[in-house]
């Protein structure tokens, strides 16, 4: 905690939302030990809107089920000439449309360009404003090349490179992806906020 | 009522979810004075999913905020070589394209039939399984024709016609939209259940 700064007091654990536990690894591993974090599989409805919108509102009504601070994440697919989208409809596009139908959508436009966005929103709980982080990696939309087990993956690929993200190895993926550029910043304002936890009766 | 069929009884009034006083104008019209209505400009979330689910959850969410019995409506339009797409987000896409970016969505593809899809979803009250009554017009996407003050009117053209809505006298228009099919049946619906209306002692 810098200087003269009030620590603000959180009670703990910081609850990420999430049913998959290979994310809440991945949280770790980026943000490291110092943060007491738990995944939880919450029912939360999806929302339209902009995607930092949804985000924060994701947040909000996460902390009141928690009842404490909560993280949240989304990822988007946006397509330049679309102006964003499908953005955070890219789910239903891709289940219904498949990888040849998401370039389609572009058929009409010479501007292929896009970028992959994931928000994180963390809420120091009900009540609370939730802070956003938005990590954005540039690319394009291609005809999909590359394993096709994860999503979106095969027809985006980004800026600088010659391989979609489905074709690069997890780990140079992973240095330049929206998520690790989203949670990057997380880690960041962790450490500048030098949050304390309490500790809770049945601990 | 029909015969032996227990009534059921209902606090009254329906509250018509909508912060369109024109919309609530026409519900009257349509279903007449036998139910009692009001209208309620409510702040409830706009969720992702099917049409039918958006529309049934919308109903629950407002069901709980009245307390009461709860009429909500959801338009959505739907193309068919997008499998349906962009359906409950057309607003989005409308807002951000225009009327030329929604025919440009449909660039790759031969096929340009879609469909305008209202969904009317009735709620007893908070808890209660919301009923879905689905009103569907058929017709094409064609550039842009007509007054342009009307959501996406002028790039939907119903089938065995040669103007577009928004090109249509209002009476022709309202005798085949997918806004009246959904009402009909909201109203078939009323007429057949006989429900009771609770007088309150403040009215």
């Amino acid at each position: 905690m810098a200087g003269a700064k009030a620590a603000v007091i959180l009670p703990r654990p910081v609850t990420f939302v999430t049913g998959n536990a290979k994310k809440l690894e991945e949280v770790k591993a980026i943000i490291g030990n110092s943060i007491p974090f738990k995944s939880l599989k919450l029912d939360l409805p999806e929302l339209q809107g902009e995607p930092e919108d949804i985000s924060k509102e994701k947040a909000r009504l996460a902390a009141l089920q928690v009842n404490g601070p909560v993280l949240v994440e989304d990822t988007c697919l946006c397509f330049n000439a679309l102006k964003g989208l499908p953005g955070p409809y890219i789910k239903w596009f891709l289940e219904k449309l498949g990888h040849e139908g998401l370039n389609n959508l572009l058929m009409a436009y010479e501007d292929k360009s896009a970028y992959a966005l994931c928000a994180f929103s963390f809420s120091h709980g009900p009540g609370a404003e939730p802070l956003t982080f938005l990590g954005k990696t540039p690319g394009k939309i291609v005809p999909a090349r590359g394993p096709t087990d994860f999503g979106w993956d095969p027809v985006f690929q980004p800026d600088g490179y010659d391989q979609t993200y489905a074709e690069m190895a997890k780990e140079e993926k992973n240095k330049i992806s929206h998520r690790y550029k989203s949670l990057a910043m997380v880690k960041s304002h962790f450490k500048e906020a030098g949050y304390v936890f309490q500790t809770t009766v049945d601990e």
